[in-house]
Formats: C-alpha cells, structure tokens, sequence
C-alpha cells in the first residue's frame, strides 16, 4: 500500500469529523472527546452545519469551509447524508474516509442500491473508504483514537504492538479491555466494516507501515477480499510480524452437511481453514488464544507440508496441572513425547530421578531454580522437541521471582519455550510477559494456539487465477468429462459411447459383457426403462465403460473454485461417508505431494487402506499424485469451475486408482473452450 | 455416611499431626502452620519423637502419648513409618488418619505388598483412612486447614459454598486461587489420594452434611470407587446440590480406537462420560468452566431422556460478541432458536425494532435499561426457551450497574438466565455473582457449562449388580450364543449346527444353498479348507445359517461389564466404521426406549437409515428395542460380561433387524450356568 495512504489512515496530520455532536451523551461526539482526552496533535475540524461550537471548540458548517484539506474524514451521519459528504470530501480534496452509518448492503435491496451509489461516489471522487459500518480506526501511538466505540471512553489505553482489525466493531473495544487485563497493549484498532472499499487486507497491509506494529489480531465474521487478506499475509510473513485469526463460524460448518454435486462447498468454515493456513495465518478457536498467541507465534517457525510431526515436550511441578496441558494438546492432535535417553541422563544429572514417562514431572523439587533450569536446559538442547512447555504449580502463584526465574534464564534458545501456570498467578504472568515469554492461563488457550500454530503453512503470497465460479455454466457429460482427466493424467476407466441402435459391440476386453446379445438386451432394457420413468425424454447415446475389479474402497477427489478462496482441491471418503461424517481435507490449490500426503493424514478413512484389519493396502501414492494432478486444475487454463470425481476407486498398491465417474462443471460462458 | 464419621474428616474436635516437623521451611511443618494462621479451634497435638516443641509447641513422642483420642490423624510419615503410625492410631482409637506419602500401589510390586499391609493395618485396627498421596484436607468454615499444600499459606482463603473433591492433590490449591480471583469461594478442599479406603464419593458424601456447601466440584484423573460416586451423586441431586466434574483423558480416548472383540471399552473416557451423565454429574470440558459452573447448573433442571432437544434464546447489545456464542453453542450441538412471533411482538412492545433473527440484537439501544428489561422479560415468559442468555458489550464495563441492573431484575423467573460479558468488566461480573445469576467469562466456559449442564440425567442411585468382569471366563460359540438372544427377545437368523459327516439337509427354506449336493460340497470344502490352513484342527461341527436379504445396513450392538460403572450398552456403527470413525453411542445399562432413541441419535451413522438420499427408511424402532432388550442383560441374571451383536442387520422399517454374528463371554466359573 501507498506510503502515504497509510499514513493518512492510521497518522492523519488532521481529521475532519463530519457530524459531530454538540451533546456530550450522544455517540456522535464521542470522536472528539476521545481525540481530546487522549492527546491527539493533529488539528481537528468538527463539521456540523447546525452549531457554531461542538463541545466548546469551533466547528464548520461543511467540509469545504474547513481551512486545509484534512487528511481524513470520519463521517457519522445517516446513511444518506453519508454519501453526500463523501462526494463533499471528495470535491474538496480528502483522500480517506471513514464511514459510521449503517443501512447498506445489509438492507435489502434499497441498501443495496445505496451501497452503489456509495461506491460510485468514492470511486468517482478520489475517495478510499473504511466502512460502511466502522466503528473507526484507532492508533495509539499517534493518540490517534477516532472511533465511537464507548470502549475508549477510558483512560489508560495500553499501548503496544498489536493491530487490530475486526469485522464486528464492538469487538475491537472488548479486545482492548482483555488485553489490558492481561497487560497486553495494542499498536492500532480498526473497525473495517462492510470492506466496501478498504478491505481488512489492506488495512492491515497499512498496518505494516508501523513499526510500532509486532502482530495481528483479526476478528472475521467471514472471508471477504480474500486476495488482498493474501497479500498482506505474504507481507506480515516476510516481516517475521505473526497474524493470528479467530474466525465465527464453525458450528454452521459442523451442523452442516457437505452436499456434493450441489456446489455447497463454497463459503464453507473448513474454506476459510484451509485458505488461513494457506496463508501462514494461525486460525484460534478460543477468545482467550486470540489475544495471547502473538508471543509463542513469533517464535515457532512455520512448518512446510511433509515436515515431521510435531513434537512438544512437557516439564513441570504439578502433574495434575500437566496431565490437562498433554490433554488438551491430544485432543488437538498434537503429541506430548517422552524424552529420550540422553536427554533423560542429562536431567537427572542435574539431581532428580525423574521417571521416563511423557511428563516430566520434577514434582516439588522443581520449584529448586537448578532443578528447574537444568531440565529446561537439558529439552531444549535435545534435537527431538519443537516446543518445550514449562507447566508450574503453586510456586508460580507464592514464589513467582523463584518459579519464573529459571524460565526466563534459559528461554530464547533456539527451541522455543512457553508456560502455563496452573493457579491464579498474574505476577508470574507478568514477569513473564515483561520477557517476552508465551505464557498461557488456561490450558485450553495454550492447547488451542499451540495447534494454531503448527497447523499454519508458509505464505503464498499468489495463487493461479481461476475464473469466476458463476452460476449457469455448462455441465459435461459423464464422457466429456474424462476429457479433463486425461489431460491431467488421471487413470480413469475406459469408456466408450454408442449409438441406440448398436447391435455389435466386438471390443470383449472393454465389457464385461459376455456377448453381443447380452450387450444388446441390457440396452434394450436400460432404454425401455427411461422410457417408462421419463416419457419426455429420448436416449440419444449409452455410455459403454469398463467393470473395475480388485478395488479396496472408493474416495471422492474434487476441485472446486471458490468465489473468494479460489481454487481448493477436495479429498474425501466416498459413498454414504462424504456427507455423514464429513471426512474431508481442503487445500488451496495447486499442491505438491507433500500436501497430498498431508491431505491423507487428515481423513480418517486413509487408515482402512493403510493394510486395516489384514486387508491389503491400498495405492495411497497414487492417490496422492492424483490430487496433485487434479489440483493442477488451478493452473491448467482450463475454464472448470467444478470437478468432482465421485467414486475414484482405489486399488492395491501398485496398481493404481481408477476414477469410474466424473463430474465437470465449466465457467458460464466457457462452451466454445471446452478443455 | 456415618454423621460422626463426617465430623471427624470435616470438623475434628482434635487432630494429631504424626511427622510434624519443627523446621519452618519443610513442607511437613505446614499443616500446623496453616492450623494456626487460621485460628484452627480445635485441639493440635504434633507428634514427633526427635523433638519436645515443634514450631514453639509442646510435642508429643508418639501418639500413645497424646492425653485424649485426637479425632483425625494427620500422618506426614515416609511410607513404611506410615503403616506403623496407622497400627498405632488404631491402637490409640484414632477412627480417622490423612496419609500424605506416596510410594504405595503406583511403586511396583514392593509398592502393591505395602499398600496391602496399609490396608490390612486399617482394617484390623478400625481406622479409615484419606490417600496415601493425600495432601491433606480442609474446612474453610471451620478454619480446618489440614494440608501440606502451599497454597494454603496465603491469607484471606476465600470461604463459600464449594465442596471440592481433587485426585490431583495441587489442584485443589490451584483451584482455590482461580475461584478467589472471581470472588468464588469454598467450604472445603480435599486431596482424595489413591483412595485406598475412603473414594472421592465417600468423602464428597461427607460433605453433604455439612450445610455450607451448596455445590460440588470434582477434579478426576480417572474413574475409581465409582458405586460410592453414584450413592453420592443420587443424594446430592435429591439434596439440589449440583455436581460439576473435570475428567481427563479426552485425548487418550480420541487417539485410542475401539477394538471390538478384544475388551477395549474398559476404562474408556466415554465409559466415564456416560457413568457421569448417568449420575446426574455435569461434565465439563474446560478449567474455567468447573470453576463458573455452579450457578447455571443449581437453576437449569436436569432432563429426562427424551425430553425436546434444549432450546436457547440469545439477547445482546453486541453481535459479535453474541456470534461467538452462537458458535460455541453450535459446536456443542446446541441450537440457539430465534424468538417466535408472540415472543417478537412482546420485544418490539418495549420500543424497540428488533429484527426476527437467531440473536436478538437490541444493538445500542439495549444499553437502556427499558429495552434489555423488556426483551428479557419476554424471552423468560416465552414457554419455547430451557435457558434465556444475556451477552452485554462495552456498557457492563463502563456502567456496569446500567448493564447488569435489568438482568439481576428479571432474573429468577422459571427460565433460568444466564449472562455473559464480551469485554472485561469485573465489575458487572461481581455484581451478578453476587446476586446468584451465572455470569461467564468466556464464550467457551459458556458453551462448555451450558452444554455439559443438559448432558445430566436424572441420577441412578443404583444399578443391577452384575459380575465381574476378570478375564479368563469361556467365549459361547456363535450357537451358543443365540441362547441369550433368544432369552432377551432379539431376533437373529436361523441357524443350526450339523455334524460333518452330514450328507442330507432337507429344509430348503433354511438353506440358500440350491440343493443337497450343494451343500455337501460346500461343506466338504470347509473342512478341507480348515485341514489345510489349521492342520492341528479337526471340524466337528457346521454352523448353518439362513441368509438374511434386503438389510439396509448393519450396525453394532453390544453390552459390557464395566470394571467401575458397572453394565453398558453400546451402539456403534458396524464394520470398518466401528473402529475408523468410533461412531458410538454408550449408556449405562438398563436403559428405557426414550434413552435408546437417544443413543440413535448421538451415532452418526444412523442418519443413513432415515431414508437418506432417497433410500428406503431402516427400521429404527426395533433398533431401539434392540438397544433395551440388550441392556436388560445387565438385570437378567445372566452370567454375562461381554456381548457383541456384530453385525445387526437393519432392515427396512416394519421388517426389524436382524443378528447374524454374535460374541458371548461369560464371567470366569459361569461354565455351569451357561444361559
């Protein structure tokens, strides 16, 4: 983003505020009470055409009576007036404005209408818009608090390096409260509201600009302005700032069914899941890990698809406090690991016999500063551990310099390092906070950001372009859409089409037919039977394919275009399963094989072809490579917006997988480029 | 339990403290410290032969020497001199001793041989005891602090109405510090240990006479002594005095795969979730909501099976805030229902107008106290609603009288009202738990608390006896094993057994095999079959069964001996999904036809069988009565542990099921008393 544009959003040299009340109890004075209270040293012009002061200071009757062009204007008037005053700002110069009103998009069809002419406005005058729907836009380090949420009535924000950026406004101010508590501070706030303009993406892109500015917290209802939410994710990536994410949602995803051939895969939460780790986002599941992630994602590493499970290593006082931390880890996914020998000979050197099980539980004697330090030192020196995690009990609370103190002596080695502590102890928190140390006060928060972040993927900063998944395109028939496949060097079973009227089909390898006769009765009847349930319709061709024999069990491969994600590759079980249990893994697309292997790992069903019960296994490489390929679809050209082969029957190893049945969908419009 | 007994543990008149040390930094001089500290009014009597004071108090050589029977013996010796001071409390008439050692049944073999001579030394000498591995036990309202916890230094230990149970001595100790930090306090902690003799029911029982406790928190590693938990839980219910619990070993059971056949139900975590259920004890997911729950579950009656799916109505002054708890909800299968029409003219009578959504969003407007009163006094008059939520933004911190004075107005209606504040606003939550109304501090402790308060059932306060179930008891042969099918009523397949040497079978109608020749040649191969891979077996006998078309699906039935909960009964989805997706359902054992529904409905799988895609519906009502026929097992009489219909046919609706396999063991000695 522009240098200068982020200035002017988040560092304006002046703000106009464009209905600002005269009544101190109203919500439209609040801007400049807050601007006022916290210091603000940019010039503040009150527009008001109604009254000659607001709150004591002079105000203009229009933003074209203002004596400089502001850098940014914050409009809180009705919806109506509210374009009139964009169109205003426009003609008078202002770059930036900020838009309060309600009633657009979200209001029928009027709304809508206004929303247009909204846009048009903006567009038409020069103007970037946050909002509709804002709340405003806050940084703290500039005193910069130009927002009607009664959150930052108080005195005493705290300031630090997290931006904000929320689609719910209220919860920016609830965010900030919590953080406080927590002595956490924040660097700037932003309501982005309807993103009708400005997406959250780019406000956090300008974001950037801060240096100020250590991580970012986003609050989604959903995704919108996906590719500009990329980009910036690339960028945070690169700038070593973690994003972390909590995104609404997930219930709707779970109660849901995925109905296939429907088209129901888009907008769905597990989209949003896999399109966030695409981009290094970690995406937390719980309020409290939201604000307390950003420390332990600056120092995890993202891990690349194919990379090892994660190992995490626990070490505490209290095993009762640890036995919740390896739970809420497992429920997760995420293994709590032994240590191995030397690892274990080297604790004990330090003088405690500590037993070789998944915890490392010093017991009381942990709370000895040299029994603590030398365990630490000893996990963190060990190859084995991606993250050591340090669970204290009482001590924490009644002797927070002693259990804090050898933690914050050995942490910054190159395995990183985070805590729990298991009573109530907020001057442990704080020491440890002050270090820089993830520190976590519930075990669920720790569970959760800790799965957060390993589940995070290095940044794609671009995926392929797709085009636009519109309904009414054309669909293929079942051989048509073969076509694709070959092209895509997926196996599929040979398949011929033949007129009505064929008598000889002489290709007895093809069929599993046994004779001309046989073939030409099963026609008879298969044409007889339409003709008796669909009257209106005529059989043209029949559709000749190959029996597949020896397969282990059927899979469902997709690929589909999301209107905001772009194109996800699909691996689930086939059959009744695809829709009852959900079974299923996203990618964006294109994937290498990595992320097909991982794509396996996270669909329960891989295990009956993993030699289950005896029975042989099946040829799982060759069903990696197939979504690869069909994930290549992406950056094929081909105009498919829909791809679903349904069942692709999966064969012992070394003999490959057989796609039996294909469905294609194409862009509206893509008939005469038929792949 | 015996009242005297309960004074004794809960409210002693004397202790004795055997082991007290006068060492002011050696844990074991704790306990008379914290006695002290707390104006214990009781008399003390330290008993420590190496020293004539301890801690500027006269000591004693030994407990013989005490001048009166000290109600409880508090012994803080090494394991071995443990045992020698429980022989010489019992001499003494002690009837009550606290063990805080470890190093009994946990140490290996010589550990087993020392917790035997423990238990034989309390038994022979009349002396009950808490632990070993009992950090000890405490009574707030009769400054009863009895512990070696070093939580327990502290001042201002906050009393209330909590009785907390912990198999993890440290978390009674972090427990008390996370419910001081939300003004929740507590009659009494106890450090239940390895439960040699007194379980964590016995003890909790105790607690029940004691009228300051109004609730009961337990913190399990894993499920013991569980008949004394279940006479507990019955009387607590029928004295209104909830139960929350805190089990781990989700993960182990989410990492672990039912391996049917082979026993593995036993001491699984959904064993426990259904003992728990059963028990009318509300199991809980998250720390913060054991510590929160309390409140929402004295008010929120306890269902019946078969009772509607809970309904919840959702008012809020802040969407977003309100969304995440929608989400929370949702996830746990809670659905938030927005307001019927009545109900939604009833909201708009108070001036105000709200849209008719899931949430009602009274936006800024709901900051009056007018408008929430209104809304959620027409919400709690609503008969639609089990629980009416209130989620309140940014005013419960700034006006925290403002925001929480019309929830304390309203509250105490038949419906219960919870609430929950999206920022931090100590404050509001203060004056909510002050007035009695279940205040949250996170969506998630929300969703976890309101989800596990409608999982109870009414509490059993027994169950059937059943035998036990030790390995080693003989496996019926798939024959034999028909016999209790038919005791119980279950349908199964036709069968019967022939000898080999059998040339003429004549009831065709048995036999899908097409004629005699057949069969003889089908069982002839059998036999050479066998010889062939199993040379050292000879075939006596030919199962024969009638074949069983048109099943829609199969499914799994089962029935087990619990070790600790006693009968089960298990459905499970059948074939490889038994063990890939653990799609289960387990109750304990017998169950009515409304809880068997509900089983239906908590397995997955089943949704296949409700006329799915277009396929015929299964017949789900001789499911159901299948589920209780099997569940009867556990009244029967019968000599049975285990029990394993798999497959059980389901057929379409009128047509029943239909067993066609079936594993029978009987406990160890049963041989003569086969059914």
């Amino acid at each position: 983003m522009d240098a200068s544009l982020a200035r002017m959003l988040f560092a304006p040299r002046s703000v106009a505020i464009i209905g600002a009340s005269d009544d101190p109890s109203k919500t439209t004075s609040r801007p400049l009470q807050y601007l006022r209270n916290n210091g603000f040293s940019g010039t503040i012009y009150p527009v008001n055409p109604r009254s000659r002061t607001v709150l004591g200071e002079r105000a203009f009757a229009s933003v074209e009576d203002v004596p400089e062009i502001p850098d940014h204007a914050f409009i809180l008037l009705p919806a109506e007036a509210a374009i009139d005053a964009v169109i205003q700002c426009g003609r008078r110069g202002v770059k930036v404005a900020t838009i309060l009103a309600s009633g657009f998009s979200e209001f029928g069809r009027e709304g809508q209408d206004r929303e247009a002419r909204l846009r048009e406005a903006a567009r038409a005058h020069g103007v970037r818009l946050i909002g509709p729907s804002s709340l405003g836009i806050v940084n703290l380090h500039h005193s910069m608090v130009l927002t009607a949420n009664a959150a930052f009535a108080e005195s005493g924000l705290m300031r630090g390096g997290i931006f904000c950026a929320s689609q719910s406004g209220s919860m920016i101010g609830a965010l900030l409260s919590r953080g406080k508590e927590r002595g956490i501070g924040f660097a700037s706030l932003v309501s982005v509201g309807g993103e009708l303009d400005l997406g959250i993406g780019d406000l956090c892109e300008a974001g950037l600009e801060d240096p100020h500015v250590t991580s970012f917290m986003l609050f989604l209802e959903n995704l919108r302005n996906a590719p500009a939410l990329r980009r910036f994710a690339a960028k945070a990536a690169a700038a070593g700032k973690p994003v972390t994410a909590l995104k609404l949602g997930r219930s709707a995803a779970a109660a849901e069914l995925a109905v296939s051939h429907t088209g129901a895969l888009s907008g769905e939460d597990d989209v949003a899941d896999a399109f966030l780790a695409d981009c290094g986002i970690a995406r937390v599941e719980t309020l409290d890990g939201l604000i307390e992630a950003a420390p332990l994602l600056s120092r995890l590493p993202i891990r690349s698809a194919g990379a090892a499970r994660p190992r995490v290593a626990v070490v505490t006082t209290t095993g009762g406090g640890a036995a919740m931390v390896v739970d809420q880890l497992g429920i997760r996914g995420i293994a709590v690991e032994p240590p191995d020998n030397p690892t274990l000979a080297a604790i004990r050197a330090t003088g405690i016999d500590v037993a070789a099980a998944r915890i490392v539980d010093l017991t009381l004697a942990g709370v000895r500063y040299e029994i603590m330090k030398g365990a630490l030192e000893a996990l963190l020196a060990s190859s084995k551990y991606d993250l050591v995690i340090a669970v204290v009990g009482s001590s924490s609370r009644f002797q927070p310099e002693l259990a804090v103190r050898p933690i914050i002596d050995v942490a910054n080695k190159n395995t990183p390092l985070a805590a729990f502590m298991v009573p109530d102890a907020p001057q442990a928190l704080k020491m440890l906070g002050e270090a820089g140390i993830p520190a976590f006060r519930s075990p669920e928060a720790l569970g959760d950001v800790v799965a957060s972040a390993f589940r995070r993927r290095p940044a794609r900063g671009e995926v392929p372009a797709t085009p636009a998944n519109r309904p009414g395109g054309p669909v293929l028939d079942e051989m048509e859409g073969y076509g694709p496949l070959d092209l895509l060097g997926v196996s599929h079973a040979r398949a011929i089409t033949v007129g009505c009227g064929t008598q000889v089909v002489s290709d007895k390898g093809l069929l599993d037919i046994r004779s001309d006769q046989e073939f030409a009765g099963a026609a008879r009847r298969i044409v007889r039977s339409v003709g008796e349930k669909k009257p209106d319709l005529s059989v043209e061709r029949l559709l000749v394919q190959e029996m597949t024999a020896g397969a282990l069990g059927e899979m469902l491969v997709g690929y589909r275009v999301d209107p905001q994600a772009g194109g996800m590759v699909l691996l689930a079980a086939g059959g009744v399963m695809t829709e009852i249990y959900r079974d299923r893994s996203l990618r964006v697309a294109p994937i290498d094989r990595a992320a097909a292997y991982e794509m396996l790992d996270e669909v329960k069903i891989i295990e009956a072809f993993r030699g289950f019960r005896g029975r042989p296994a099946g040829d799982l490489e060759a069903l990696a490579d197939t979504l690869v390929a069909v994930s290549r679809m992406a950056s094929s050209g081909m105009p498919v917006v829909e791809f679903e082969i349904n069942p692709l029957l999966v064969l012992p190893t070394g003999q490959g997988v057989r796609a039996v049945d294909v469905l294609v969908r194409l862009a509206p419009g893509a008939e005469q480029e038929r792949p």
